[in-house]
């Protein structure tokens, strides 16, 4: 055969992404475009923030030569001296430019964290829901991974975690405010997740890492002060991109930032650098590793996802739905209104609503349901989600 | 331990360009930057075509909306129909978007050929001397590194290659133009190296992949017609940057093309899809796909670095280095005057001409010299050159 059989596996495994895209295509031409109301992307939809372009022009207008060669692996090394001091400024921790590693988004940033830190068989820890691409990262660099749960108000159930732990866990990963339930992870949160971490290492002598996912740091919609994890733990390693908060998702450009606290933060910044070399990102594209530098204080519009998000919570309040209200993130993951996920979002794609079934994030009987889309199309859900709801509810 | 036992590994095998870099960091510490004359680095000199910052800047003008948004994995529908047209007409063969995936840049791409092919344990023939990366790339990918030999012309010895063939055979990789040699294969070993792999696909009931690394494949100074692997061998896949032709190395943007004659090339690109996403890579950087696509018939000015080559070529061969005459490419390759080509390397250091040993692309008792840089430090390197290779000469 052409292609392998591992890869095979894991494509029928996520295979239903497929299916809802090619099903919503489907839908699409047969009722067009404007009738289908698709939730199912975590697709940025506010554009770049105005100065992104500015900064673009005045940057390649000015740049010196070799501004498109390659540079170290780590990225330009004024660009991570401005990302230290941004996040320093943010976490009230001294980072520097040493900590940081500019990396292709968040995505390509977990592959380099987890190649550099994963033996064979090395267990890393998430929590269901989760966003399903952890599972083929953790694979590809070789390691099990280990599912626990949430409690119902979506915060990891720190029973569930502490059972999880064994003498092979190598890391824990986190995502804050998260996809898919939008929930964020407060201090106390963090607090108990850095103890369990804390008294295994102490009992197994083994470094554990936490590892915080966070590209939806900047779009949090409450007073909530974010809890970076440095403070709380110090095998910890921060990932985020500029997908979301600056509207570049297609342009791949993040940083991991290592805890300064971290002993062996030099070690482990020169096995990071190794893997980004190594897995063939090389290096952070260069033109936005110089734009997002100029950037770090600037963030889209996030009043214009809170007011989408206040809008579809509400209405499916209204409906009947029971749903967490998120604080952050562009998602909400309410509970499907019978046992199976897969068949409720069937019927809702038979009413021309497109959403995820939470199986896709290992947590069945719940959907998620993006809303970083148009008014229109959310408006256009709503007769939808509340004929579905009512079939069901006439039913039982 | 923090870092994974594999890495520390990995890391201590290329630990040579590390002390190569350091060695080379102290040596400009000590005599001042424009006393070293650093030969070491692939590092493309020339800036990209001015037509790069034009389009861009034109392109970033007229933007719709959601341009920076995530697209397909694979790449914007319409750069890939552009690349498909121009490699269409470079090769005379029908190539389709569909066969073509935006990659970050080949080094992204090769790691996302060999995890869509790749179970554990598959073996991948490589010829040495080769880009030392490859070991790497696909041992991330679980796949075994078969080493063949090259004849004394840089030129694949075909039966090292065929004696290297097993049944557990799912690649070999060719690089043409060479690194670290120069050298271009003609169309006769490539029609060899084809009837070769064909042989093994019927004896083994294998599919046997021929993928072609060609990031040097604009830079040729010769009037050959370069041969593409398409016509000779149907289950071939190209994979390209434009790190070198555009001078956009550190923008990380190429494209993988598979073979539109391949029997299962959709179930291939689907593979390739899907590994581009669960890598981390997720699409090739937004802006720079659009620009490439409107710049597939430009090149940067080649004639600067034949020029570079032949004074260079002609120094060393007038002071009695051994040296085969690369066509293509920014390296030479030639004989160490000793055995110990570390030994030889770091004498020359000792004369503040920075090299890379053989060694470090699998062939002992030869080094590497990269071309690609100021004339100033050309002409700076040759008393180095001379000096160590007379003092060699007296000794023997």
């Amino acid at each position: 055969m052409s292609v392998s059989n591992t890869i095979k596996a894991q494509m029928g495994e996520s295979s239903w992404i497929r299916k809802m895209f090619e099903e919503g295509n489907k839908l699409r031409s047969i009722h067009g475009n404007e009738k289908v109301f698709d939730l199912s992307l975590g697709n940025p939809l506010l554009e770049p923030p105005s100065s992104f372009k500015d900064k673009l022009i005045e940057i390649l207008e000015n740049e010196p030569a070799g501004s498109h060669r390659y540079m170290p692996n780590g990225g330009f090394t004024d660009v991570r001296d401005s990302i230290a001091r941004n996040i320093g400024g943010e976490t009230g921790i001294n980072f520097e430019g040493n900590d940081i590693l500019m990396s292709i988004g968040a995505a390509g940033g977990l592959n380099v964290i987890l190649r550099s830190i994963l033996d064979p068989g090395d267990e890393v820890v998430i929590i269901a829901p989760y966003f399903a691409e952890y599972k083929f990262y953790i694979q590809h660099n070789n390691g099990k991974v280990i599912e626990t749960q949430c409690d119902s108000k979506w915060c990891p159930d720190l029973e569930s975690l502490r059972n999880a732990m064994t003498n092979r866990t190598k890391a824990v990963i986190i995502n804050s405010p998260n996809n898919p339930t939008g929930v964020i992870y407060n201090s106390s949160i963090i607090q108990s997740i850095a103890e369990i971490l804390k008294k295994c290492e102490e009992q197994y002598g083994n470094d554990i890492y936490l590892i915080s996912d966070e590209p939806y740091r900047k779009l949090i919609y409450t007073n909530v002060k974010y809890p970076f994890i440095y403070d709380y733990y110090t095998h910890s390693i921060g990932v985020t991109s500029h997908s979301k908060d600056l509207g570049l998702a297609g342009e791949r450009i993040g940083y991991i930032s290592v805890n300064p606290a971290d002993e062996n933060r030099s070690t482990l910044m020169d096995a990071l650098t190794f893997s980004m070399r190594t897995l063939g990102f090389v290096n952070a594209p260069a033109l936005m590793q110089k734009v997002v530098s100029q950037l770090q204080e600037t963030t889209v519009d996030i009043s214009v996802y809170q007011k989408k998000r206040d809008y579809l919570y509400s209405k499916l309040i209204d409906i009947g739905y029971d749903c967490v209200l998120p604080e952050g993130a562009f998602y909400l993951f309410p509970k499907s209104p019978i046992a199976s996920d897969e068949d409720f979002v069937k019927n809702l794609q038979d009413n021309l609503v497109l959403v995820v079934p939470g199986s896709g994030f290992g947590k069945k009987g719940y959907f998620r349901i993006s809303y970083c889309v148009e008014d229109s199309v959310l408006e256009g859900s709503i007769k939808g989600f509340t004929k579905v709801f009512q079939y069901y509810k006439n039913k039982s």
